[in-house]
């Protein structure tokens, strides 16, 4: 809980600093990615996870592994393309937003939780592997359940 | 760790938005009286511990429980004053800093961790207790060890 509050008075900071909610977005998503470069090693020092052979692996390895590990929680997996790039983690229950009840009117278009997209891309990046990361739904914003797309976007170079 | 990264992302987020290190250090202090404050009925949820009946006690379980709980480590307490209202809570490690060296020069006078000061100082005003909360030396500023003094500024109301 102090490190979902302290995340919420980052927020705060950065929207006293920045009147738009895309400027906002895009910073948190610039920190989350300079913090998933640096978090990858502790991941990967803490879970002794072995390689994964595929994106569907990868998926996997982020919603059991990484999101129980910092977060307590464990989002649900599906394909979404054909091509086998594209996947959704579902979360029903997203812990980083315990203490906020809904978005303010003049905030619509904050994604409140984008820290987390740049988390993943920069983890991923340390592994080779280049990815889109963006929410796609979002129970702050009224959506049934919050669901962040992961978009890989080339074949691993291992 | 990933509070960790994230909390140093909040830092480094104030020292662009403010020039000057107290101005920084203010404002941590007061974002962390904001989390204290709504922190304070987590920890009395979780932890289900009595009353406590001196600032003896109230230290005790600051850096028993509450420190236990939160940042995974467990300062030592001493009373620093004849008059009983003055605490040391010692941490030989603190794990906020994990990442970070140490302050670049132009941050010499930054209390990087100073939010803590602020929590403690918001929980402790929710229980009634009003106190003065600092740090009095820091590993980051070159100090043996890192050093929060807790003053207790009046007898507690019942």
């Amino acid at each position: 809980e102090l490190f979902v509050l302290t995340y919420g008075a980052l927020v705060a900071q950065l929207c006293k600093d920045y009147e738009k909610d895309e400027d906002v977005n895009t910073c948190l998503d610039r920190m989350g990615y300079g913090i998933g470069i640096r978090l990858i090693d502790d991941f990967l020092a803490r879970s002794a996870v072995k390689k994964c052979r595929s994106y569907s692996e990868t998926a996997d390895m982020i919603a059991q592994v990484a999101f129980k590990m910092y977060l307590g929680v464990t989002p649900s997996v599906s394909c979404s393309s054909a091509t086998g790039n594209e996947f959704s983690l579902i979360l029903d229950k997203n812990p980083l937003v315990d203490f906020v009840e809904e978005l303010p009117a003049e905030r619509a278009s904050l994604c409140y939780c984008n820290l987390l997209c740049g988390v993943i891309r920069g983890a991923l990046e340390m592994v080779h592997l280049a990815a889109e990361v963006t929410f796609r739904q979002d129970r702050l914003k009224g959506d049934a359940v919050t669901e962040i797309g992961i978009t890989f976007l080339r074949k691993a170079e291992d």
